[in-house]
């Protein structure tokens, strides 16, 4: 039996795999997401084949070798690229995860979702590989004028978004490889803008070029799509970074737990910083105790903590609660609704998320 | 178009694949061996279903439920693990290189393989999660006087080692993770032992048993095999360790350059340490240059390197020699040979690497 000269798992882990909503099922796929199964991540790395996405309008099919990246608007110098002449650039190699805005958007007031695959799926790490666009727009001379830049990737939506020059001067990358290899073209094939602890839809794929401008251009993902309702009747624009949050992956939703020596496990992730500590609770959040972080702890990347805990039997609902390396503290869902108004689905959930056990072991999404 | 449950590269990434042996080729396939693209690794990381792979005999098909480990022979209390057991335990999550004491053993004196994939492809790096053996161990009660153990896979071969106690205790997993995901079957699905910076076959893939006594047994695979042959006729056991290696993949055999800037690449290596410097050829040898390390630089891990070079056109040999955390510095094959017999496919060539550029651009392989 030669070995496969592109390997895959082996077919008793077949069940893990990619899922679509079970809430939100769209009874079309042009505009269509796809989450992680962080229940059976090992590690803190998501396999390539498993990395979630999110299209609004279909997958490109794009050949690399006819894909161009244009800088041009408020520049000395337009600039033309093919992937070989970006790949001859030194690259830079990072440890980050990726979120979308809208994970868990189902699941604010009541249990929506099933399964921690469901309520936090649209979330993924990996090594990521590129270059820095620093590095490109330094060559094309910046404009003292521009503030902001249009990034936009050509997918069937031509999807945009309007991102301001500090944060791209200082730590965003054009992507084309997670994990060692290219980008898969749900990813964003052959090239992506890649914006560190950021909301992933700014993080542009099949990105096709970035425009220097002096204000947003208030395009239709940061209009009528990715912002959030406020207490004042408003919406909240260009809400960028993904903030401190944390999810137990095991014990979770739909699993069944024995009564005895149990592992409390999960994920943590700051688009601020590192993860400080997490605390985890096995009673509802009366008390809390501080969970062990598995090294390396790194800057806006996924990070694994784990608590040993003895179930008696009795229901129980457990948490975790992350806090990052600015002192910012996860908050609950009733914090959150002081400062913006939580009136259907919407972004930017990072509310600490209950999972309760029953005496029987049952494992069920207890948020709300 | 629905987005694959578990994701596959671009049509266009079908020429970045395993490769069986273009010198050593098997008309068989029970024993056999593929290797990994390094001419297009990106990053650091092997993408899992690129990581290297040699059997011995057939590739086993494992139902995990069903894969029992046992601890036995010098210790207090015998143990039988289900996978269920061990994934129970702290895991902990390192990067390290895997390769093969054979890697690039056709290539000493003469040329024979063409690509860098065929000369160093038997090298990888992954993100391994798994258990201390050391936890296991100290549960089982480690007699005082077991100073080796025994290491068995379930494959065809039954492919055995015996390993010092020492190096057990010190650093080594029971691996059941390769980059977020359970193992591939041909990597050892559900179980392998891994050694970090220690020859590939001591990581004992398959693996069902782990046997503690006072002495080494003497098996097939480190007498028959695995031993390597000495000036005075002697044949040297018990060469553990994969010392400090480096290979400029970028240009590599098979590519062409045209005159101007190019980007000499590359990774680097070391089962003793991390790699401390990188340094460059561009004049076989005569001068070297220090290349620049990518961050971050890890133990016994893959690190990229790379230097800028201006190729005017005329012909040159390129080669790179790494210098790890012990002060240990690249070999060249002559200084081996003064240390070593090197009489055909012999073990551990961490040889310097030259390739050869023509003034039409051709690389080739150079090395003797």
């Amino acid at each position: 039996m030669p070995t496969d000269e592109y390997g895959a798992p082996s077919r008793f882990e077949a069940h893990v795999k990619r899922r679509r909503s079970d809430v939100l099922v769209n009874r079309q796929n042009f505009s269509d997401w796809s989450m992680s199964p962080l229940q059976s991540q090992l590690g803190t790395i998501t396999p390539n084949g498993l990395i979630f996405e999110r299209h609004h309008n279909g997958i490109p099919d794009i050949n690399p070798d006819e894909h161009r990246l244009a800088i041009h608007g408020m520049v000395k110098q337009p600039l033309l690229f093919t992937m070989s002449d970006l790949m001859k650039y030194p690259s830079v190699t990072k440890f980050h995860f990726m979120e979308c805005s809208g994970n868990g958007l189902t699941d604010w007031l009541k249990p929506a979702s099933k399964t921690v695959q469901q309520t936090h799926g649209l979330l993924s790490c990996a090594q990521w590989t590129g270059v820095p666009v620093s590095v490109l727009l330094e060559e094309a001379g910046v404009s003292p004028d521009a503030a902001w830049a249009l990034a936009e990737g050509g997918d069937g939506a031509a999807h945009a978004r309007s991102i301001p020059m500090k944060k791209l001067l200082e730590d965003a990358l054009l992507v084309y490889a997670s994990n060692g290899e290219m980008l898969r073209p749900e990813n964003g094939y052959p090239l992506r803008l890649f914006i560190p602890g950021w909301e992933g839809n700014v993080s542009v794929k099949w990105l096709r070029r970035i425009k220097l401008g002096d204000k947003p251009w208030h395009l239709r993902s940061e209009t009528a799509r990715y912002t959030d309702p406020m207490p004042d009747g408003k919406w909240r624009q260009f809400s960028f970074e993904m903030e401190a949050k944390s999810v137990i992956t095991s014990p979770s939703g739909n699993m069944k737990v024995r009564p005895g020596d149990l592992v409390i496990q999960g994920f943590a992730w700051s688009g601020n910083g590192h993860i400080k500590t997490v605390d985890v609770t096995t009673d509802g959040g009366r008390t809390w105790r501080e969970a062990r972080l598995e090294g390396p702890v790194m800057d806006k990347c996924l990070t694994r903590f784990r608590l040993p805990w003895k179930w008696e039997g009795a229901p129980a609902t457990i948490a975790s609660r992350a806090v990052d390396s600015t002192g910012y503290v996860q908050p609950t869902v009733d914090d959150i609704k002081k400062v913006r108004a939580i009136t259907g689905f919407v972004q930017h959930h990072n509310a600490i998320f209950p999972w309760s056990i029953d005496a029987s072991g049952e494992v069920k999404n207890a948020i709300g």
